[in-house]
């Protein structure tokens, strides 16, 4: 089930980039659970990583990795998080990055790992190793795909997105993959996605853009409010095409477009999320800072009597209205609040808009994609994100996790 | 379903109280909706109401006649929120209050509102006004156990509790009734809840009783995170035993008594909770201050990932630990915190503790009643809290509410 998760378009290669996979029998055997990145020389790497304080052992090693040197190679494991595995999970992270450095004729240190999968459990590292070899020659510029379906969990559906534009008469190519569909409340970075790019950015600057895209896209989507141990999102620049971004105008050009590729890749993550049959768009206006619209908007994007009702298409608007007020916002008139469910306002005066009906809020429900809109008139200040419904199939999903 | 919830007990009458119940066919014919409770001339009252800042007009009205007199009715109807209603909202409660007035012969600031159930439906005032007559001629010490019903909502029992101390050779009784299942993360109060007395005390020092024994126990339960609108709950004392609390060894077995009235009330909201199929005891030790030991206990106890383990009873301590992580604690070293199932050490020195077995950790849910602690290591503050599983039925109840 996913709400109107578009199938995984045509991924355009990256210059220097080049994607490798294979089945290690992580988990379950037969399924494609590992996946190593290799960067041409000279790629420059920028990374933002989870901000829960039980953060994983490969988040610790890469975010080492990365201040140590530049990436020649990502390793990525499903099956397995490597998290809540103390002192021993480090050193297996550590242990993996060796083996591949081995086997690829690098430095460890320029191999950043990844995880992703249960909690707890410590790293298979021999079936890891074991699978190396076939990932590294299977190694190829065009198999973005495959890759997009080697870190999937409990999504249904790999997602990626390309982007191709034009820069003082020469090309520049995005593109990026993501996974996740529960566990989903990223601060600083989501699950785990890979952005490349072929355009030459120094490193400085590419966190930049890399965090201002982060900010738009990846920190403002929610499935169910829990922070991951092992959010990951790295943004490789290969440089291969030549083309820099000297001037204002191409830097904002790239922004532009690393911003669609990250909101796309967001967007399918919250439509893929576990058991959602709704994409719900929370846009708050009016706030005297965009802090107090994003107390709102997730205040409305956890509250499980929302999702639920999202869930029925029932535009139960009291259950949003019970949001705004207990979102802790000081001297809050909601005489003033506006409330709309698509284009038909809900809330107007404290109570029900006279001219709301109830066929017009069940047709404002009706589709696959629901917009709430909520204007506080206090200030100028305003935000947007999204998450997903609550279904039964949300709870089945994560009672059998681990069966 | 309900997470062994007890069967309603023998609920002894409080002298100088009276409650009536009739059918006033609110929301479904055939069903008591409708509660009057008498107090006897002179009765004080202590109440405390949703902090929700989009409160409900019968909580506007209760909370402006409290301070303008004592009461001599409380007035209860569920199967209508009187919520998002506006000023209609506020007009309509202060008719009811002035038609129970007139047929009981008071003023109708002695009257207090009280209403639960769907928000923004226009109260149906006559229906409420018809159906007073009834719950009058009805008014009988010994009727609690039937105002216990006639106050719930998606409840699947009537809550209620009684304590009977001995002061000064005297009889002190309490008795209270609460009703609530969903949208309960009370603060500063439950969903509704009266309890009475026949101590006498005045009122600053009844108001101080209640808040004091609230802070342990509607203001330490949550089932969804979703704090109502209508909220209340109101402590009466009307002082027909003639006994006063004038020791401080008599106020504090007075206290210890309402402490545990309060505190079975709570849980048994808990127990009925929406979907409930376990009860769930957080404890946060070794914390900076409260506040932090909170922080991580609601963490817990809102994580959609750990309440749809908790249902399917597995031990799925990543998620706890991950909790712990993303609490939003400065400075938190998770090398140091240790965490228990029950009686088994789950976590210790930042992973799964050396001497935890599945097996244990599986026996520490099997039950209908689970223990969750926490040690931070860091302070000497503490907290608990109580709350329930997420399951299935949960998404089920919420989706068909209106329906």
């Amino acid at each position: 089930m996913a709400a109107d998760l578009k199938p995984l378009g045509s991924l355009e290669p990256v210059a220097g980039i080049r994607l490798g996979t294979a089945c290690a029998g992580i988990k379950k055997p037969g399924r494609r659970d590992l996946v190593v990145i290799e960067c041409a020389p000279g790629t420059q790497a920028a990374g933002v990583f989870t901000q829960n304080a039980f953060c994983a052992a490969p988040v610790i090693v890469a975010r080492e990795h990365l201040v140590s040197s530049s990436p020649r190679y990502l390793l990525v494991n499903t099956g397995n998080a490597n998290a809540g595995t103390g002192a021993r999970g480090v050193h297996d992270a550590r242990a993996c990055c060796a083996a591949l450095a081995a086997q690829a004729g690098c430095r460890a240190d320029e191999v950043l790992p990844f995880s992703t999968g249960v909690i707890g459990e410590p790293l298979p590292v021999e079936r890891l190793v074991a699978g190396m070899s076939g990932a590294l020659s299977a190694l190829a510029a065009d198999d973005w795909a495959a890759a997009a379906e080697g870190i999937m969990t409990t999504d249904t559906q790999p997602k990626g997105v390309s982007r191709v534009i034009g820069i003082g008469g020469r090309t520049v190519t995005i593109t990026g993959i993501a996974k996740g569909a529960g566990m989903i409340r990223p601060d600083m970075a989501t699950m785990l996605a890979f952005i490349a790019t072929d355009a030459a950015l120094p490193q400085a600057l590419l966190q930049e853009c890399l965090v201002r895209a982060v900010a738009q896209s990846f920190n403002r989507i929610t499935v169910d409010g829990d922070t991951s141990t092992n959010d990951a999102c790295l943004l490789l620049a290969s440089g291969v095409s030549g083309v820099t971004l000297d001037e204002p105008a191409t830097r904002a050009l790239f922004q532009g477009a690393l911003d669609a590729v990250c909101r796309d890749l967001a967007q399918a993550i919250v439509r893929d999320g576990e058991g959602a049959t709704k994409f719900i768009s929370i846009r708050v206006e009016g706030g005297r800072d965009e802090q107090e619209c994003l107390a709102v908007a997730y205040t409305i994007a956890h509250s499980p009597l929302v999702k639920t009702a999202m869930f029925a298409s029932d535009p139960n608007w009291g259950r949003l209205l019970a949001c705004v007020g207990r979102a802790g916002l000081a001297d809050l008139d909601l005489e003033c609040v506006v409330m709309w469910l698509g284009d038909s306002c809900i809330v107007r005066d404290g109570g029900r808009a006279p001219d709301y009906t109830e066929a017009a809020g069940r047709a404002a429900m009706s589709g696959t994609d629901i917009t709430v809109r909520v204007q506080l008139a206090r200030g100028a200040a305003q935000t947007e994100l999204w998450t997903c419904d609550f279904s039964c199939d949300y709870v089945r999903i994560n009672a059998e996790y681990r069966t």
